[in-house]
């Protein structure tokens, strides 16, 4: 095809012409995650995604931070952002201002993200422990579970791709 | 909601019953990936998507390496791999095959993920290095240009992360 590669500046305006005038009405809560870099990972890709807050919980890492700084790559001052002590009790006041809660996990109940609806938003998407996943207490705040549904024969994602996968594929559904 | 979590061979029952016969007509092609993290990580994805096959080309680390197995976590003996010094051998070879080339990558061409038909496939997607992107020589080879629509200010996605959330998006293309 021997197009041209687009470069920096190029890049910005391609970005600002698809960008909406006001963030994405989602939230993203992140249960007790341990890794640094995951978080910093997450960051990063909340930042493309455009999303309207990221709440950081319990053992989670925050900046200003080292390591997360590593992978977020200068996005901590691009998102809107918060620290609760207690998941349960940012979800709880997300639930007062309106959000639907969907922890993003394989159960039972759990649906795959295609069939999230534009009328569930605004969303609070709840991203657990990269090993415990989403305690007890807050399943039972939650109102919708929902899964990316794996085909291969043994392993799960790495956290921050669930992350990535698990974000644009909802913002593919309000449109 | 008060359900329960899935764990070990839950979690295997109910993947079997998604997972295809055959493994989806995608084959993945990483050109020049400098982070054997990032390979790895990409591995743990790519048997999640249960794609057809891996091919590294050029300077991208394959097994067996200490830093790709950490982030691969088991994987590499799940999905089928090779190995090729250029890429674009590899992609003659699968041209020849009868596979449609896509490459990932911002550019005044590019088409979003979601324009990808099912007639597109078999699809070989292409991979670029974290910074440099994809040759120039391989650009020339390819069918298509496609890519994550971005509405943040500043940053892109990290290699994994983006591969992610390509792979996934192909692959809700096919049904």
């Amino acid at each position: 095809m021997g197009c041209k590669k687009l470069e920096g500046e190029e890049i910005l305006k391609k970005w600002r012409k698809i960008r909406p005038k006001e963030r994405f009405p989602i939230t993203v809560i992140l249960d007790n995650i341990r890794s640094a870099y995951n978080v910093g990972s997450i960051f990063r890709t909340a930042e493309c995604a455009y999303i309207s807050k990221l709440i950081l919980c319990g053992i989670t890492p925050y900046p200003p931070h080292p390591k997360l700084e590593k992978t977020a790559l200068g996005t901590t001052n691009l998102i809107p952002w918060i620290y609760f002590e207690k998941t349960v009790e940012a979800i709880k006041v997300l639930k007062k201002e309106g959000f639907k809660v969907a922890v993003l996990e394989i159960t039972k109940q759990s649906i795959p993200i295609q069939k999230i609806k534009p009328e569930d938003f605004p969303l609070a998407l709840v991203i657990g422990n990269e090993v415990t996943g989403v305690d007890e207490e807050v399943f039972a705040e939650a109102d919708l579970i929902i899964e990316i549904p794996l085909y291969g024969e043994k392993e799960s994602l790495n956290v921050a791709v669930a992350f990535g996968v698990a974000i644009f594929g909802l913002i593919e559904r309000l449109f």
